[in-house]
């Protein structure tokens, strides 16, 4: 059979994560914590299982889950959206982003994306016959460059993909960087993804710039985000979508037959757990205190540690150590050092390789002593 | 935004279950029990959570479930399929099917479909810009004209998506069909998939004919099923499928950036759960009661109740009470009577409307004789 994905293998993640397990590595590559949720969430999602309610949620999510999720967005960001019409959950924000580009991209259409870029954007532009445009953000600062975003776009653009906190490069966009966009997308009738799912990662008491929060860009936009990475449960699979109504119309036609609807108990107890509203609010002081620790613990390493300004990564180049590829450098620091980490070749479409690698440092401390123990001994 | 799916509103399911909920009827529309699954599935669900098992679970699905899934595939259709290359869990069955046909149709391929079809097949077939050959199942008896099938294949064709026991006509396909199906398809390329998410809901003694278990069929088929309808989960939102490598390396390509993985808990629990292989084996009998149940219940009315041979599905034809369209008639049913059906025009492309309603009757008793005593009295 022909592959519609010819040049796509397995994603980076599965890779590298099955590699940390033969070789018994401490796995910093795959982002996902390696501590627990909190007990709390898991009987509530007992309560919902045991009264009864396990079956089909409304195509658009549970009543009780989207109008906290409302509420949340309103109350960070100052957008009200409609509970019925403009918010969405879905089975994670992955399949939120693969379903907005599949229900706005044409064969022929131009889609924005920023590279290093997290490795589902360009495979579902594709899909959907489109084609990725891909604009550098250059390290080390990763910056956009606006005025070449001014340039790339035209009348086959049909979408702009953004990520901030961004995966992998730790930066974080300003509501300057969001002006900008505005300004050039205004009376185009281009749609823009935000990827948003580290929304409450942001360090130094930098705030988050919402799509969100920005009226304009909100009224043309798709933001996702994700309960995995808010509360620790990335194996949950669920995460939401707000749209203005008219997107969010196009966005339910496909994913209503993609995955038609997420879990029932699971829904019905993150919005038990959302009723507090407080918790997302102590996540940047959680995961900063995680990355100094980190920082600190490679402080005498001859990694050099870009800035990690928001998301639970940490990039890091090793040209003082070797001068392999940073595939070959991953493969080899998972294999011999014991310490898995992610190559950034892998958001890059056409494995352009700076030398840098990506950590994540969402663990507990001993964990992260552990590993560090062995990256400063390289 | 141009549409996508310019033809598409939303899911009749999801139109029929919400008419029924505003008018307080009993909802015999969507195709969901009403019956709670049992607790120790939910105490395995808990156990996992609290384990500390909610991050990631590996892209394909999670080791024991994998294990225990070829086990139940081997031990009933015979056809040993590969734990590593040749199983994936989903987010249900939808997505499934919604993967495997975006992952093989190519713009301009043709796929072919038997109608009346289930309502997400020919959105998944047109987003991947496929053209949908839409084969007649004839009232009353809904059988495959495997002549019209020779015919309609040709150089284009890339697929054929078959479904039994079939919703919405009840009707089931034996060994014979397969036999069929597997000539036409001799030598072409063309793949199968087999939407088997009933197989454990056939009547009367007869045995599901299933694609895996067909030696030459399931070496170019996806066969797709569902702990959704088997455990009585529907809004779990868990499925799998089963392919010859080749099929599913293309089939995870897609899978890892659309949903990339199911609920990593529940796939534990779900493991646990077909750890005793026999529960699945009581299905049959267990529906094939209600559906007694059902039809006794409806033997004074006025409805004309086709042959009901696998699924929870029944339907009927209700001539000798209203020469209304079959959407106006399940809207009068649920807002007068109080009882929601599916109107059988939703699963026709042209909306052609055979003048039949669907039940579902996977009910309680109670559920089923109150809504049979409203029914006697149209
Ligand atoms: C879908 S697995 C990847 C998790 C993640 O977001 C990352 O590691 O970047
Ligand atoms: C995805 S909701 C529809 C459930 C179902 O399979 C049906 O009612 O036919």
């Amino acid at each position: 059979i022909e592959s519609r994905l010819p040049g796509v293998g397995t994603t980076i993640f599965t890779v590298m994560s099955r590699l940390a397990q033969e070789c018994g590595a401490i796995n910093l590559s795959q982002g996902f914590p390696d501590f627990n949720a909190e007990d709390v969430l898991f009987e509530r999602v007992a309560h919902w299982m045991r009264a009864g309610h396990n079956q089909y949620a409304p195509m658009a999510g549970c009543l009780p889950l989207r109008e906290a999720i409302v509420r949340k967005v309103a109350t960070l960001y100052g957008t009200a959206y409609e509970v019925e019409s403009e918010v969405t959950v879905t089975a994670g924000a992955t399949q939120a982003l693969f379903t907005a580009v599949t229900a706005c991209v044409r064969p022929g259409d131009e889609v924005i994306v920023f590279e290093p870029v997290y490795d589902s954007y360009v495979p579902a532009i594709e899909l959907a016959g489109g084609r990725a445009v891909r604009m550098r953000l250059a390290a080390p600062d990763y910056r956009p460059d606006w005025d070449a975003v001014a340039a790339a776009v035209g009348p086959r653009t049909r979408m702009i993909m953004i990520n901030s906190p961004h995966n992998p490069t730790a930066t974080v966009w300003s509501a300057t960087d969001l002006d900008r966009l505005a300004a050039i997308t205004r009376g185009t009738g281009i749609v823009v993804v935000a990827d948003e799912v580290y929304e409450h990662i942001v360090f130094d008491g930098a705030g988050h710039a919402s799509c969100a929060a920005h009226a304009e860009l909100a009224a043309r936009s798709f933001v996702v985000s994700s309960f995995g990475k808010t509360y620790h449960i990335t194996g949950w699979k669920v995460g939401y979508v707000v749209a203005p109504r008219e997107l969010m119309a196009e966005f339910r036609k496909v994913h209503q037959f993609n995955v038609f609807t997420a879990n029932t108990p699971v829904q019905l107890a993150l919005a038990d757990y959302m009723a507090d509203g407080s918790r997302h609010l102590a996540l940047a002081a959680f995961y900063q205190a995680k990355r100094d620790f980190f920082r600190d613990a490679l402080a005498g390493s001859r990694f050099e540690l870009l800035p990690s300004r928001g998301t639970y990564f940490q990039l890091a180049r090793y040209g003082a150590i070797s001068d392999e590829s940073d595939a070959a450098f991953c493969s080899r620091l998972t294999r011999d050092v014991g310490v898995a980490a992610i190559p950034v070749s892998a958001f890059f479409a056409d494995g352009r390789d700076e030398r840098v690698i990506r950590f994540c440092f969402a663990k507990n401390e001993a964990t992260l002593a552990a590993a560090c123990e062995r990256l400063v001994r390289v």
